[in-house]
Formats: structure tokens, C-alpha cells, sequence
């Protein structure tokens, strides 16, 4: 390790075993929002799952991801680059949330990023079911809305459920559309498959611009010209990412909700999030992981190592800044 | 099996193997609301969490017992009876709900089971959280305020949550005290244990005349001269029961949010419910069963088990009317 | 949703979440085999494993199926199309089995079939063993006998095991053709690999017509041009398909009781079984998924989404007659 | 360690750890069938669950218990003996067995336990179901009907399933009482419970003298008792014992595929095993260890505790002749 | 909350739910110990298992749990205090460790808390598997050695494995006598049973004046004369608290190397631990919860409970000097 | 089965069920070291983790490996031929080991390992950790230094952990490179991949000579030709092949104790052992198979399957000689 600040560096393996330790993300110093100054790309935990109409559990997502995240040693292998050495990261602990109240969650979580963004901070978050999406993007687009390389199984694009509930895990990012947070034209969905109650949420995203792109397409075109194509759909502007883990097939990663086989390998996500490299990334999520589906953990720790992969892509952003 | 309504037996093990067949509690007919003229007692799931501040799951409650309801066969070994000979039960499906909003899943139950009141049948309900009994209390309450027997680790006699949020399963007595379709001194909690906040809930109950029994007291006095006392509560007038199934230490119900060790025996719940026989029982429910953290399905079994008990109790009720 | 007959149409999960409600296979409505005149596809538990020489446990694959099939929604997103505005689709319970006598259980099997057959139902089964196809096909094959696409670890073409017993899950297939009711030269067996005791099945196989690809063929050729071959082997009359979930490597389907590693990923066989668009189906059935050896259900939920493709296809097949 | 044949000692996990080695019972030598004619005391798994009704696995039981057996180390701590000093014991293998035919494995099973039993070899079996029980007392009782103290939450004295199907796990002891095998009058039945599809079984039960004890029963009046009534039913002459693991509480023993709550502890399991000593006993089983609904093993562990409790009770009286 | 240092309070999880946030010791601030001058008692992980000749996997015994103890809130329901209003209670990270020589580790861990013990703070660990108590009583017995209370189904009293390696789980009381760090006369052995290599291990213990009671009779005089004995042995002067996991049955705690059926319910424990109020305690640990075996994390919950029952009685010490 | 040593063949399924019986290695007779004398392939387990500085738990690969293995027939259905046939195979038992000492432990082993190679037997082995590679290639390389063949995640290639200690389990080949017993000129190390602390592993690598291959060159090359390069770097003189089951991705398996993400499938590894066909192998070993990480066995099935290709290439090379 020749380079990166000091306090901000994770706790090594070959020093303290990676089963010790209070477990932070990455073995990351725990940083106290207020206390974030220097902090340029925040690892955030939020634990609620209030928008989920199918199976229970996101809420337990960052605890277990912590956890898996003790795996996670210094240096990209393949990019050959630590993202300690070019940006000061730490763990900025967990969002506040609402457990049984959608709106004053959507709130709490809404208050806390625009914090985190007000300091100058990237967030780097930890879901959570997937309607923690939006109110990351209520802060990150706050000024002008954002781009967005979305990986997911399902498009998220849905109206409303249950007779009119707007704020669900399959809503938000028709939400954000319109909230004008999020823009349509510079958005892009890989890897959406899966039977549907009917073409409803791909005819709004049609409509409004979105390039969905599904599994058949993505396996056919490669890993390459998927991104090669994502790039150019979100262009030089700020752009958000986020990845569910039920993009990945349930063979790699069974503990979600809505798990819909046929999905992308690991190592088809890993090529995939390497192509996001010099984009003008502005936040990003890992979602929908759901330890009660997956006690042995290897879904979180699945869902970390994208984590890492997004992390090196948002330091060389950082660092060239 | 010499008596009872051949329309509503359940199927035998001798004749179609228990693990055959659409999964419905105890085997018995699915008979939908609108057809349940003259259904006796009706088992009803209610996969609904909403108000659970803790782990996830109880959602998933009614599905994991019916499956696990298979194992239930006719006749009460002790109690030397067939609640099937005794009044028409039926399995009524599931209570409407709503996974993305409390108040609005509140009164969708609400709705359902004062609907199974108005029809004359006695519910007995498999939840869901603990937070399910509210509305039921609504509906069974409804005329005059009821007596309760209840078994669990918590008083469920909370103020409010996270800043002033009424409803949780952490506080369903006291709305239900406060809205006048549960009355405290007709109510009697047995088997409280495990550390708490502070002592507001207990103090509450305690001024508004619950009868509250710790599990020292319970294990000390046994079965018998607890069952007694609670007889004595609770007296003459219409009483529900509610169980939280994690009144059981976690060895016998793992799977559960908030599980309290030091817990009943499900040997002592059983000769427990035994002691309710002749109580002028309005209503039932088994609750807070988390299939995520009990994927072998025991925790089910054990509340299955209990439903089974307080079936018998109540089919004699109803043959004794 | 804009066609299809409403009575056989599934529970939708904007309405009802999925976890909630007694489950049916893709939340169809059950109806018993008498009532069943207007049904086009019947989708069939048969709960039995008599013929498992191996680990146990297929017996309880169609309670596990229909629990994760509601997972399952309404229009496949590849094919766009529902099958339920195609056919009349819907849950026709369990096939009558016997759990401890393979003679008895294979004709309660066959009876039960042919009068679904006998209804001009076609048969979409879940298993139980492998050797529940026999009987399956006694049934579709009783005027003529069938081809069959078969996708399999295993030829399932023994003779006998144990010093002479001829019907086990290894020897379906054999018998089958022996009895006549398989036709071995329209029959392709796809995905055959793992050690075997001799070459005495592929023999067997060879010398009747059987065409066997194994895995390592089939990876080389590519799904489009597998399924071409399966086509021209199958032709235009009747054919039965047979997918075994083992099949599938134990990454995607641990949930079997003789895996074998190196199988298909589930993309693959979902583009394989698009490819049997056209064919003159007659039935299918999924088998082999054993839930003990997968309590997190995502070999079920491999298991049901397969069922769905087959259901896509023979929906379409019945709506073009 | 000062007395015992050396050739018949367990392995020392003071010498070898436990998890070391080829797994056998206990850690004792291996040794065949036609080499046991100085052995005593045989322990023989018989891996075969023809005669499941409900929930598969048994099958697989004695192999987890002889991987959990290494647990068992030499000497008993209240007891304060070392059935290993006492007598010759050997782990005999497995008994031949037939999944797919319930005929030819009762036959199988039958005539391996003659060939110990006539080499002079006590039995003391690993199921299995409780099927296995019955060519068991095929062999021990040959010469003359021998008694039994049973332990199960059912008699197993059912007639006949599925319409008239005589051999089940649910049939074993009528079966060998009306073969003359089992004498009914020195025959007792502990810890039964559980609901019964009618009272048909202890009819018969009662009928033939057979004297079953109920949970309740038991409970009340505590180990010593129970076990002072069954010596005084059973008498000086042969007893066999038969455990069945269902006896046990779910929590102690999820691992089977009846369970019903409420049941024994395995501390008092264990108290009552001892009261056997000084009995005549000819042989003893532990069955309905099902391996697939325990992947953690305990349940095992509590069974082969069990065959340890038996076999020093079994040692002492073979060290008395 | 009306008392207690507000520097030194646990999260509650009425404001931030349970399930939220880094996981530290019942939620309590992390204090590095170079900090730790105003602490009372210090919770310390020990994640090491370097002596451990059995199943593997107590080195991850604390981070469990460190998660479980998110479910402690802050009032002892029986007793009616708050050890946080008692005393300061910090979370001090865990001992360093090393996994690969038992040596070196047994020196990092007595160096660690050595220093703990000189900066006046009681030490209450969670291990780690056994041999982490004789480091441990290297510091708190220095001056003097110690009495000692200690739960278990094993002596831990034995002299050596594999041909004379000294220092292993099944040793550390042993070395703790020869070494002069613990009073024998004033040591008592709770909870003894399983099967045993010989008597050795008792023997020493017995020659020592170790007040061994095996579990048959601590089951005979309750928890009540048990705990008076115990007080009577260690007497006024300081004393040690050991609480190995496995003096639980395994039905309660599953999740351990070394498992012996037929052990104490939490129940039975919970009540003596209570009986060592007013002891003069100098330290106290929770050993050999081993995650691996029990993914529920329903034995780390027993274990974090018990601590918290060893909290409670410490800080009553505490606040009384 | 027209070939092959009557005495060395494996126990059939067709004759005894795969789940019946004491398990060996693919159900081959157990041979004692001394009587080993005409044996050509020794399969050998090596239950030891001493070296594992992360999670714990491979002590237990040989026993579930064995238990799996009888999963394994005789012939191999690509290769068309059974190793059985072509030389003399048997299970040797394990290795000693000392799981408290690592010097200890790496002297037995290598004792172990020195008598099985001075009787002539090549050895493959199944871990364990990767540490146990280095004893034995201290035997297989006493003579002259091998080439290796080494598929794995990680280089293994490390100086030392924990401030100076230089044997673990991520230093085995650093440690076999100096002792010379390993030629590292000769040496491919195929599928590296993971984040890394820093490149010091790789430095020392490239310096000596030794072949690195990541996974993203692996995946891009494709079986065949990193096949052809492995071939030309080993070259015609003895070589060894270490297979660590992390090479493969967590999906494939699960269990164990330093996972990757993004690593092999078992197809691909399959190919890549098949590509082995003609070296001079001299030993083999399959590790990192960690039980407790995956209780449901499948990680173990890969495993011994990967064993059954390696058997079947080694079982030529010597039918060859």
C-alpha cells in the first residue's frame, strides 16, 4: 500500500483475520455524518424495506452485507488499482428509517442522502428494497435530474399496486420521472426478463425513452457492446447506477424476493460494471439482497463484490476530478 | 368418525397421503367467504406484517402453517373429542391486506373479519404480526368490549414508535384498550419475559388493570393454578385468545422476530390451552410465525399444533350453545 | 389483459401479493377432475417418489412447486403472450398415488391420466420421481405411441435394479418403449452426462433409435441448433416432453435427489424449451424436484418457471387447433 | 481404559480427532457379517423407509448417525461404566435393503437379522423407519414372542393404509403381534400423543393387552415410575426396546417425518433408558432418524446418544450371563 | 431511562429499529481500549479457536453475536435494572488473535486483557471456544487466583491430546490450576455429562478439590440449592464466571463444537445465573457458540442473553463498591 | 464391467443403494496403509485446517466428501473408460493430523505421505485446507521439484500472515518453491482472481518464473487452450495438480472458506481437467471444501467429481506405464 490516506484505509486481513472486528463495510473506519468532511465516496447501509409487496427481508440487507464485506481485501485484480489509495472512503453507518410508515421512511431516507450529497460526498449505497432508490435519487438529482445504468430483473416502471399505492419496490422509478429527478432518455434497464402481469410498465417506458434492454438482447450482444450501448445512452452528464441483485441469476444469488431465473452470472455483472469506467457517476446502490433467503451469505457477498466493482469505477472518477 | 358434517371433514392420512393435495389448514374445504352460511368456526390467514419493527417475515405465517397443517389429524388424543364432529369448520382463504400501508391494511382486515363476525362464524386466525389482533379485536369487540387470555414473551402494550407512530406490533393493546373493543381487566398476559425499553408498557397495563404474569410466576404456579387464574380474569363474558407464538422459548419457535430465550415448553402451552375448556371463547388467533427464520417448519408446527387446541375448545363452545 | 375466458384466470399480485392465499400452481383456480370439461391445459401435481432408488424426497415437489409458482405472472416477456388468454388453464389437483406399493401407485397414476386424457385435457404434470412419466405417457401414448424431447442428466433407460425390479426412476423409459407407448426412434434424450455403471442403457438406447446428445454435444451444437435437431427427430406427430430438473447443473437446482454437476444453466433450457414452438405437444412434465435437499425453493422456482415456458408453448399449440 | 477385547475398541479422539477417519458407530471396527462370531453386541443400520406414509428420509438416517456417533466416547458418566469393557461390540454395516419394493425388503432385512441373531450377535438396529421394527422382531422372536418397551408418539398399531395396504411405518406391531412375534400383554407403549385419525389403533391396542401410556400420562408420573411399570409389564423373560425418535419434542428432534409436538426431552429420554437395566432384552432399535428435515444433525446426535444409552444396559446384561 | 452515564447507553430500538446500524454489543457505544478509562465493564469478542480438536468454527462466535445482541434492550425484566444505569458498558472491539499458532495466540489474547484488567475495567467475553478462559484468568487472577463459577457439560480439566499437546478447549483448567491463576477449592463444575475417554479428567479435579455436579444432580436439587452450593464454594473473595454454550441442551443451542444431549433449557439457566448476585465476580465469559452449526443464530441469542444476565449481576457489583 | 482388480471395485447402486452402506471414497474398499501394497491410486483423506486464516471448517471436507461421493459410478461417459478398470484404486483412510499444532501437523502429513508415494501409490488427496498441499509435495517432489498444474482464486503464493508466521493456507507454493519440491518454471496457476491486499503475491510469482493466468484470461482463452498452455509449461516430467474448489464461483460451491465471485463453472472446469489427459501426473488433491459453509453437500459433490476426472486421467497415465 503506497498511497491514500491513512484514515482512511480498511483493516487488512493479513493483520486482524477477517472473521475479527466489528464489522464496517469493506473494514472501513466508521465516519459519522457530521463528522464526514473529507469523505469523497460514502458507503451508506439503508435498512428498510417499506415498499416490498413480495417476499419479506431487505431490511436485513446491510447487516449481513457488512458482514460478506470483511471478504473484500484492498486492490482490483483485473483493474489493477486500489480505490482506497485514489479517494477517501469510509462507512457513514446507516440511514435513518420507518419501518412501518412509507412516506416518513421515504422522508428520512430523502433528509439523510441530501446531507450526505450537501457534504460533497458520493454515496455508495446498500439496500434495501428497491424503492430506496428514489429518494437517493430525490438527492442526487435534486439540481438537474440524473442518467441511469439500471441492472435489474424487473423494470420498476409500474403505476401503482393494490388499488392505487404508488410508492411500492415496483414503482420507483416511474416515480422519479416524474418527479423530474431521474431522465428517461438517459436511462438505460439491462437484464430485464421474467413473465408480467402485462406490458403496462414497458409501454410508459416507451413512451417516455427509456432503452429497456432484456436478458435475451444483453446474453446476445455480450457484456462489450451492452455497455458500449449504455454509455452512450447515458453520455457525459451526471448518471446513477443501480444494481438489483436479482439481476443475477438465483443460482448466484437465491436470497432475494423476487428472484426470477435466467438471470446474469457474476461474472457477466463483473465485466458489465468495469464498462461503466470513466462515466460521470454521481451515486449508486446495490439492492434488494434479503439475508433471510440466503443465511450462507454468499448473495451478500455477491452483492458487495459489485459494491467493490462500482467503488474503483467511482474513485477513478474522483480521483481525476 | 361417527358424527359431524360430511361436507366439512377434513381429509385422512389413511386415505390421501399428507403431503398429497392443495394445501388448506388441517385439510379441511376451502369455502369462501360468501358461501360460509354454515360454517361454525373459521380458520383464516392474515399474511400481513405491517406493523413489525424487527425482523421480517410474518407475512409468510399462513402459507408455511397450512402447508404444515397437513400433519393435523381428527381427534384430540387427551381431550378425547373431534372438533370436526363437534361444529362445521372451514378453511376461508386469506384476509385481504396491504404489504405497502398500515392504516389501509388494518382496514381491509378490519373489514374481512367483522364481514366472519356478521355471518355468525368464530374466527380463528393465523397471522401475521402481532398487530393483525387489533382489527380483529374491532370486529369481535365490535358490541362490548372482550376479554382476553394472552400468551406471549411482550405486553404489546406500547405507546408508540420511532416518534409517534400508533401502530405496531408492539402496541396493539393498548389501541385496543383505548378504542374500547378490549377490556383490561378482563384481560390476563401470561408468560412476559425478556428486557425492555423501560417499564411505560407495564406500568400502563398495570393502571388499567391487566393482570400481568411473568413467566417466573407462571413456571412457578404451573399450568393448572395459571389456568385458573385466568379463568377467574377473565369470567363468564365473551373472551378472545391470542397467541404470539413467541410466548414458546426459541428451541421450540426459532422461527420468529423477536424470540425471548427462557420461554414455555410447547408441553406446557398445550396444557395450558387445555385450560381454557368452557370459557365463552368469541375468537381466536395464533400469531407472529416467521417461515424465513424456521425454513424446516417446526415453529409452524408447533403453531398449528396450538390452532388444533384451541379448535377443540371452541368446537365444544359451539356444540355446548 | 385483454382476452382469455376469466373464469381460468390467476389471482393477480397488484391485487393480492403473492405470498398471500392457498396456493395453486401459478395461482389458477383449482378445479376437481369431474368439473374440468371445459379445461384445455390441467396442470397436475403427482406427488410420488416410489421409484426413487436414491436420496428421497420428489413426493413433496408439487406442494413446493405450487408454493413457488406463484412467483409465476401472466405474459411471458420473451414470447409476448399469456397463455392464459390462449387456453383454458387450471389447477386439477394431485394425481390419486400410493406411497408404499409402485404397482398400486402406478395405477392409480395411469387411471387418474387417462381420464384427464379422456376429458381432452392436456396434461402438464409436476413430479414426484421420474417414474411418474410412465404412467403419464400409458395415458397420451395409449392410441399411439408419442416421441418425446427429454432433457435429462440420465438416459433413464436401465433395465432393472436390485436383482431384477423393473420399474424404478431408471427405467421409465425402457419400460415405456417395451409397453409401446413411447416411440423410440422419435425420441431425443438432451443434457446426458455423469458416470454411469456401463454403457448397457445408451446400448439399449442405440439399438432401439433413441437419440442421446450428451452434455458436452449439446454445449458445442448451441440451444438453436440442439432444438433443430430435436425438431426433426419429434416431427409432427404427438410428442410428449419430459424435463428432469436434474438436468440442470446442482448450482441451479440442488434440490434433487441424483444431481450431477455440469448441467444446463437455466438460460439454457429456457431457450431450449422456446425451441419446441410448433410441436404437436401432447403433455409434459417437470420432475425430480425434491424439496428436502432445497428448503430456500429456488430449484422449485427453476422447476415452475420451465412449466411455464412448456405451458407458453402447448398454449399456443391448443389455440392454433 | 483397563479392561475390554482390544480388537473391539472404539478410536480415542484424544488419539485421532473425531472428525478424522471412515465414519462407523461410535468409531468401532467394521466388521463383516461372516467375520462376527466373537461379537457380541452388533450395531447394523438398515437404510430403507418402504413403509413411509408421510415425509420422506429415514432412508438416509443410519449414515448421519454413524457420522454423529463419533461423538460417543467410552465411558457413561452416570452410569459409570464402559459397555466396550464389557462386551464385544462391532459396527456389522448395513443391512441389505430394497427402496422400491416394501416385499422383498421386509424379506431382505428378515434374513440378515436371522443370520445375527443366529451367530449369537445381540442387535441393536439404526432405522430407518419403523417398518424396520418388524423383520426385526421376525428374528428375535422366532423361538417365541418376546416383550417390548417402546417409545414413540405413536402406537403403530394401525391395520392397514390407502385401502388395504398391510405394511407402513404405521402397522409394525400389529402386524408382528398377529405373527406371533410380539407379545401384546408384555408390551408397552410410552409417550403417545398427537392426534389420531380415530381411536381404531388402541382399540386394538387395549384389546390385546397391550398397555399404552400417553404423554400425559408419562409426564405426570415422572421417569421413575414409568419405567418401574414397563419392567413389571415385561417381566424377566426377552424384552426388545424400540426408540422411536418421535418420541422426542420437535425441538430436540426435528429430524423425522411425524413429529408432534409436546413430546419428551431427551433428558428424560435418557432417564428412562437407564431404568431399563437388569432387563432381559434381546435386542433394540432408534428409528425415524430423517436426515433431509435435520441438515445440522442433532437430531442424530440424539439418536445415537440413545443407541449409547441402550447399548450400556445392553453390555451389562450381556456381561452378566 | 432516568440514571446511567449518557455516554455509555445502547441505541434503542424504539427510536432505530433493531435490525439498523453497525452491530456493536447490545447496541453499546465501540470504545478502543486506549479510551476505556471511565468504563466499568468492557464487552470484549475473543474470535479465536486455536485450541479447538473438534468441530470447528467458535472464531466467529462473536460477530454473531454482536448481531443477536441487537435484541437486548436495556431492562432486566425480573431483576428490575438496567446494568447501563448501573455501571458504564462499552463494546471494546475484540482481543487481538492469531488463528494459525496456538502459542502466539494465547499471547496476544493475555497481553490484551491484561491491559483491560489494569485500566480497572471488568472484562465479560464472548468467545471463541474454551482454551480463550485460561488467558483470561492469566489477567484476572494475577494477584491471586481466582474462584470460579463454571457452566458445562465438560471439565475442561484434562492434561493433553495427540500425544502431549498441552493446551487445547479441553484443557484450560488444568493449566489454570498448575499455573496458580485459579483456586481448584474454590471452583465448582455445573452441568457435567456426555460420555468421557476414562475418568482422568475427574479424577484430577476430585484430587484438586474441584466441586465437580454433573447434570443428574443439578436436575435433583434445582437451580436454587445449586446456586447456593456454588456460593458456598467460591465464597466471598473474587471469583470467575465460564459459561460454555454446550452446558445448554443442544435443543437450545445448537450451534456448538461439542454438543451432549440431555443438558440444561435457558430457563434452568437463566435462574442460576441470577443466583450469583452479590458474588464478588472479577470476570465472566460466554463460550463456544459456533455460528457455523447454527445459521438461525438462535444459540448466539441464548449466549448474548446469558451475557446479559452476567451484566446485570456485574453491575449490581459494580454500583455497590 | 469386463476388467479391472475384482477386489478394487467400487460397490454398485444397482445393487446397493448409493445411500446405504459405510462410506468410502466412491464406495471403493478400504485398504490400510500397510496393506497397501498392490494398490495403484490411493484416495486419501487429509481432515486437517491448520492454515486457514478466515473462515473455518475444511477439517470436515473428507468425511462429507466420502459421504457424496457415492454419487460416483464406475465408468466416466466422456472419457469412455472406468479408472477402475485401468489400475488398482482404494480409500486409504486419512492422513494423521493435529489440529492444535501446525508443525505438528504438517510432519504427520508429510510421514503420511512419504509412505504412501514409497509403496509406489500416487496419491489423491482431499483436503483440508491449501495448506495441506505443501507436506504433500514434500513427498511427491522429495526427489526431484514437480511441475504443477494449480486451479484456484488465489496465487497461495503469499510471504507470511500475522507479523512473521509463514504457514497457512495463502502460503503453501511460496513455501514448496523454496523448500524445493516445487519448480516454479513449471508451475501454471489457472482462474486467479479477487480483490488482493496488494501484488506482492503476484511479484514474487512472476520473479520466480511461475505461470499466472487470471480469470478473465481463462474465460477469454477458453478451456481448450489454457488447457494446450498448461500442457506446454509442465511440460513431460512429473507434475501435480492442486485443485482448491474457490476456483470454481460461490455458486458452484458454496462452501468454503474464501469464496470469489465471478469464478468457474463446474462445466468448464470439467473440460479443463479432461485437458490433463497424458501428463506425467505424480499426485493430485482436491481442498477447500469447507462443510459447514454448505450443509446441503453440493460444494462436496463438485468436489469429488472433480476428483472422479482427476482419477480417471491419472488412472490412464498409470494403465499406461
Amino acid at each position: 500500500m503506497n498511497g491514500g490516506n491513512e484514515r482512511f484505509q480498511p483493516v487488512s486481513g493479513m493483520e486482524i483475520p477477517r472473521f475479527a472486528g466489528i464489522a464496517t463495510f469493506m473494514r472501513l473506519p466508521h465516519v459519522a455524518l457530521p463528522d464526514a468532511g473529507d469523505v469523497d465516496i460514502g458507503l451508506i447501509g439503508v435498512p428498510w424495506d417499506g415498499g416490498t409487496t413480495n417476499r419479506a427481508g431487505p431490511r436485513h440487507g446491510p447487516r449481513q452485507m457488512r458482514d460478506l464485506s470483511s471478504m473484500i481485501r484492498h486492490r482490483h485484480h483485473a483493474l489493477k488499482l486500489s480505490p482506497f489509495e485514489l479517494a477517501n472512503c469510509a462507512d457513514l453507518g446507516d440511514s435513518p428509517v420507518n419501518p412501518v410508515d412509507v412516506d416518513d421512511g421515504l422522508n428520512r431516507i430523502e433528509t439523510f442522502f441530501k446531507s450526505v450529497v450537501g457534504k460533497g460526498v458520493l454515496p455508495l449505497a446498500a439496500g434495501g428494497d428497491h424503492l430506496v432508490s428514489l429518494p437517493i435519487l430525490r438527492a442526487v438529482g435534486e439540481r438537474e435530474p440524473v442518467g441511469m445504468v439500471h441492472f435489474d430483473a424487473h423494470t420498476d416502471l409500474w403505476d401503482s399496486y393494490f388499488d392505487g399505492f404508488k410508492f411500492t419496490h415496483g414503482t420507483p422509478f416511474r416515480r422519479a420521472i416524474e418527479e423530474g429527478v431521474l431522465d428517461p432518455k438517459r436511462t438505460i434497464q439491462i437484464g430485464i426478463r421474467g413473465s408480467g402481469y402485462d406490458a403496462e410498465d414497458r409501454d410508459y417506458g416507451a413512451k417516455m425513452g427509456v432503452r429497456i434492454m432484456d436478458i435475451e438482447e444483453a446474453v446476445e450482444l455480450g457484456p462489450e457492446k451492452v455497455m458500449a450501448e449504455a454509455r452512450a445512452v447515458v453520455g457525459d452528464k451526471p448518471a446513477y447506477v443501480s444494481f438489483d441483485i436479482d439481476c443475477l441469476d438465483p443460482a448466484y444469488a437465491p436470497g432475494t424476493g423476487t428472484p426470477e431465473v435466467g438471470g446474469f452470472t457474476t461474472r457477466e455483472a463483473q465485466f458489465m460494471l468495469r464498462g461503466l469506467r470513466g462515466l460521470n457517476l454521481c451515486g449508486a446502490d446495490v439492492v434488494e439482497v434479503s439475508p433471510p433467503f440466503d443465511p450462507s451469505g454468499y448473495t451478500a457477498l455477491a452483492g458487495v463484490t459489485m459494491m467493490f466493482e462500482l467503488l474503483c469505477v467511482m474513485a477513478e472518477v474522483q480521483a481525476g476530478k
